[in-house]
């Protein structure tokens, strides 16, 4: 008999971003992460595929928000703006009450050479998802390839901003001050 | 006695290049290679450590004309004033007379997942060298950080363009382009 135990996924994931960064990523099993919050290795592997999917999770669900934005955003509006009105839908997905537990994800990322290089693909991944879905607008590729490469740099500074120890902005409110910088900085070179 | 075959290391890229091409990348071995051009194995290795460096050789050189951009850059520049300087000279590191083995190298990465993740990582370290030398120049994190992504973007999409089969500009001109498209995108943003 297979027991779902409620709030499991949630109380696992609470408790394996506390030992990865307490007592580091490699270190810790996926047994470690089960008994820490009383559950068994075999409930940990009902959620998550191993314990790197902890930290991943969720992804897909992201991206999709994404690119649900950039299919969504008004008819006639320029390529970055797309993008912009994507962005801003995406950070809904990012509210002030998860700014903890995304920074703790943030530091246990840092700590590790392999998971950095996951992070990087991840937003790789986001921008070519991005450019093909501007170039279903009728975006041609190398401007769709642009925005969204711009648009995941916005992405990438604001969230890292976000995350800071005394940041009080929301990310949406960051995202707009990052474009405004973007902008200022783009208008300078000549 | 070690003998160093005049011109071997660019006979062994172009015949690697060509077979990775034409056979697959996972297809091709190192003995393969040597074999093509009337070398050894042995010799093979005494260039490269393995045949997936014969596609990344050169990228400490490539990062180093970039950060070398970045610290010759006139005072008082903006940030992305800066990043755009070393972007133009980086782009001396890719004569007209590269086109075609660029084009070539490019086509074997796209067919292979783990080629691509490898230059994506290539252009994610560039990136992060980049904001380490904006920082070095007293540029604060966030902004380096989005001058430096926003500069890989624009070499990316510009070099993606500069391999295309019916391309005619230099990189340089490309890049000038991009970097006209990314203002005029920024610019529209309300």
């Amino acid at each position: 008999m297979v027991r779902w135990e409620p709030g499991a996924r949630d109380r696992l994931r609470a408790a394996a971003l506390d030992l990865y960064a307490n007592r580091g990523f490699e270190q810790t099993t996926a047994a470690d992460i089960a008994q820490s919050v009383g559950l068994t290795e075999r409930t940990f592997f009902r959620y998550f595929a191993d314990k790197r999917e902890v930290l991943f999770h969720g992804q897909e669900s992201f991206q999709q928000v994404f690119l649900d934005g950039v299919a969504a955003a008004p008819q006639g509006s320029s390529a970055l703006e797309v993008v912009t009105f994507a962005l801003r839908e995406a950070s809904s997905f990012f509210p002030d009450d998860r700014r903890a537990s995304s920074r703790l994800r943030q530091t246990v990322i840092d700590a590790n050479h392999g998971l950095q290089e996951r992070e990087l693909l991840k937003l790789a991944w986001l921008s070519a998802g991005i450019a093909e879905a501007l170039g279903r607008r009728g975006v041609p590729g190398p401007q769709a390839a642009l925005a969204a490469e711009t648009g995941v740099a916005v992405f990438g500074v604001a969230f890292r901003q976000w995350i800071a120890e005394d940041e009080q902005r929301s990310l949406d409110e960051i995202e707009v001050d990052t474009l405004g910088e973007l902008r200022a900085m783009s208008l300078a070179v000549s």
